[in-house]
């Protein structure tokens, strides 16, 4: 099979660099074009670029020409690691003009005929951009995602009337340069812009049930609480749940370990085999230990109990820059091909 | 005046070595014993203990010889940092022999007759000792003190029906050698063995009231949820509360900032002039730049806003080696004196 | 082919459980005997352990019984991991007894029929165990291995006068719980019992010659200071060295960039394919981005300079951990393996 | 007395905000102007500021306006924190004007007619400023001072031939917002730019020998390699040190521990007691641990020991950012002031 030629908009960011670094040896897709900003277009890759991933950057990336983010790339599916500053108007015109683009950018997340997509989450929101020729579709923040993943099972099978969390989150949430070193080491800082604001809305819209027309939004209470901590890789999050019908905690835990979906069951690449382990040790998830699970695709829960104010309480873990961007992303991408979502294009 | 002498018990470890610290140059008191446990009783302070403190340590405490924790000691007023698995007897057959045993040990905390103190939140717990020849005096946890001392004024003067409060906090609070680097480096651990259980019962007896004979506990419901993150100093905890009356947010503002009590009204030696300061930054407080606040005897608060859930949401931050620990022990000790508590040993 | 069943003594630790990591799915070896103190002994894996891995422990390794270090392991092939106060007596009993014991302790390092091996640099003193029954074989410490890698094709190209290092360690090189994060949070501390005296004796009997019947020492003179550092894994080292004669810059990165040896020419399963990986950026190798290279068993350098001291000064990062430490142990098994050594025990 | 007026150039980023809180209080200074960029000009302090400091702003610096960097301030006594892009041409338009700047930024470092000043080190060359009207005093580098300061009884004792240092130093020392987070948590950088230069060549100079008319370099031989460790405060660093006459190890303490220099005999404000302080235990001094020794103006040196290469090895601390950096230059504006510099702007 001939790999599907694929595009990275915004490339030399740190989010760029891990969808090059996840996209590298990827079974279907294959990178063809780098795009960035003016500053970066016309320069190889590795002079534009500061590589700060773990892995060594490909050789034959290295070289590759940075082209403009302009709709005239030859791949049709783009994926985009955009600046929210300019993001919005770029991916309108890229799938104006007839691309399919994946975006990690917040831009067009509340618009209507976007899905806000996790894939295990709410695949049948895809609809929203059946036979369309362009279109978008959103990742949504990566506090968000661990959190919803988590959170699918119990909403489907118990109810869930409100929901308070309290977040820990790691600091390649924030790019490159990002948090500076003097603000984070051996400190916390109980704030990041927007991100309390982006768990308590985005939530609803996926956990939302489309109606063949429409998404209809989930009515769910949420207060949510974002704190920077100095971890590397890794949200951590402490949750407390109200559901409709309070269920007994062993029947929590099996549906978590039972709870697989339709990338599982479309055998997607970057589908992880569980998308939510439970670890029983009272100590675990830890964002330096747990993260990678799955290749970083897995969502850890843990510390399940009884709560003296809600029904119960727990812990959930993701990898903020694999299933919480780039690799949600690419997982996204399979699913649209595999659905038939991107026949048009290939 | 002649200076009250004291003595440390469990000189050597890590509470130990911060009561030295803070009491080095105290205006009351004066070291007069330090003890430890058998392993290092004979032994020159300074060849005993490894030196944790930023300060370095008075050449006259260095060469003071440990004693054994037994009440033949000549100073009555004795600080007791023992680890709780000896704690126990220890401190009770102190108090059984005529002296004043200043605790930051859990174990007589909920002892019927024994005071659970912060000076500016139940200074009238103390009467549970008075005309007493001999008593133990208890501080409370270090995650507990921080939120009890911000919600005590806003008890008083709206009731308190639900709190629910996550921490976050640092390794100091688990003694040396405690937290293993491994741990903790780059990493959250979600768990503090017995650390939710005290901060859910604890402040129903500092709240309470006594009536003359003892003390009746608060009734209000709590939830806690504890984590460890890599910060030397310093708990921040994010808190959530159900008043009975909800109050304008900047009438709690305005409390906060008024509030004082009495060691501050006493001039105690470690009081601060502010137990609680606000700060309207909404990125404050930071464990790092505002845990040393007022000596380390403030606590802060910060990003008070309207919660989706409870009333208000905001954050609090205390310094948990001296307020939360043994600087929070020496303010007890000062109220003790200042208040007649101490005559029958001077 | 049937795998080698193998035995790890102090199974428990942190080494110990580094070689279970390592070894599982190893294509050669298959864990098939635990050991540990008696302590531990008669106990399941998973109860007498707090697994500090990053990937998730396999259940059947969990579930199985811990039996003592004791030389009636069914396993003939022992990896030992055991603390050096009880690790002499222990590999010498086993040495004795018919095993082959490949030995991350320090205890027999300097024997004179052990070799202390790093498989590339010194495979041929393997021979000082040519037809032993039961032998020792050692690694190097963990901070002396990358040094010597790096230094050993520019040894036997240029001859070697002076090295000078000053070292950057990872925690995880103490163990755990090993260094309290009270000690190493936003912190350094220059000192590092043992350390310096192991840099400096370890690399002349690693560089020493074989004569057929013992090692002779090389002869460089060798000063090392020894700092621990807050990473988590790898060690990175500033060395300066003076040449018996002295190359140009090119010839130097040339020589590491060609660099192989026997564990490549044979292919062994954990020999890395280029063991010594040159860095041309200014800024690299970092122990963050770069330890891991070559599933943690390449060495990496760079930076590499003209001295106003001596000729030349560069820096070294290895993983201590897994180059380092375990598997380096397992390449070492490995070479002995392919070089037949192990005939007499499968 | 009168306190003297000083202006605070580039008062807005790190090392500026540390010149506030240095001077908050200072005997003899008071702020009485703040200058910054274009960008800044016409805010009030406040608002153009991130203010990083661990301790809380005064709410009269809080409240003033910042003015531009610009000749025309009525305090001729001027403290510079300007970025080195602009210090350059401002702070030689300010002493053609008739101001005293006292400078840390690196333009004017090697200007014939500029003290390159640690105060207790070359405090003669101040001569060279005799009789001035207006004229720039230059700090050194946060990594040389230390250093030197540690070397230079020495080298009056016993002269010194060659100087080998590898450096650990704070974040910090790289200004807000700096490095970033995901450079350094957990990691060392084993690069940072033009401080191994300076390291090489401020000493010559500071060391130097003034002849009544123009500074004579030291002859020193050097070598300096400079790392990122993720510390906040306090550059640790390992030296070795070759004399013309190698004295004994006592000697060399004895020396440390009784120097002291002309800022202790004017006894100026900021003075420490003793600008060196050796340690005997060997895992000190540490960064977080002993940097604010002396306010952050004492030098710690410790682990001395024979080296196999040089004569003899030890670490040296220093607080980067006040002994390095603006507690250095208001010790500097001390001496002036002490020593009547400045008597033609009073």
């Amino acid at each position: 099979m001939n790999k599907i030629p694929v595009a990275i908009l915004g490339a030399t960011g740190s989010v760029g660099q891990k969808f090059i670094e996840l996209l590298t040896n990827h079974p279907w897709f294959e990178i063809s074009e780098l795009a960035a900003s003016e500053r970066s277009a016309g320069k190889k890759y590795n002079d534009a670029t500061k590589w700060v991933m773990a892995t060594n950057l490909d050789s034959s990336i290295a070289e590759m020409e940075i082209l403009e983010c302009k709709p005239n790339l030859k791949s049709k599916l783009v994926f985009s690691a955009l600046d929210s500053s300019v993001a919005g108007e770029i991916e309108t015109d890229f799938a104006n003009n007839g691309y399919f683009v994946i975006s990690n950018s917040r831009n067009h997340r509340f618009d209507k005929d976007v899905p806000l997509l996790i894939p295990e989450v709410n695949y049948e929101h895809l609809e929203l951009i059946k036979n369309k020729k362009g279109a978008i579709v959103t990742n949504p923040n990566c506090s968000t995602i661990g959190m919803v993943l988590a959170l699918k099972p119990l909403y489907d099978a118990f109810g869930i009337e409100t929901v308070n969390v309290v977040t820990m989150q790691a600091v390649s949430g924030g790019g490159y340069p990002g948090v500076p070193s003097l603000d984070i080491l051996g400190n916390v800082v109980p704030y990041i812009s927007g991100e309390e604001e982006k768990m308590i809305t985005e939530p609803l819209k996926i956990l939302g049930s489309f109606d063949g027309n429409e998404i209809k939004n989930a009515t769910i209470k949420i207060s949510a609480q974002c704190n920077r901590v100095p971890v590397i890789d890794g949200h951590l999050e402490t949750v407390q749940v109200k559901f409709k019908n309070k269920p007994a905690k062993q029947d929590i835990i099996d549906i978590w370990q039972k709870f697989t979906s339709m990338p599982q069951k479309l055998s997607l690449p970057s589908a992880p085999e569980n998308p939510i382990h439970y670890f029983s040790e009272n100590y675990l998830p830890q964002p330096r230990l747990n993260s990678a699970l799955g290749n970083g695709m897995t969502v850890s829960v843990g510390r399940l109990r009884e709560c003296e104010i809600f029904d119960y309480k727990f812990v959930v873990l993701s990898h903020n820059t694999i299933r919480g961007a780039a690799g949600g992303t690419i997982l996204a991408a399979e699913l649209l091909k595999a659905q038939g979502y991107l026949n048009g294009i290939l």
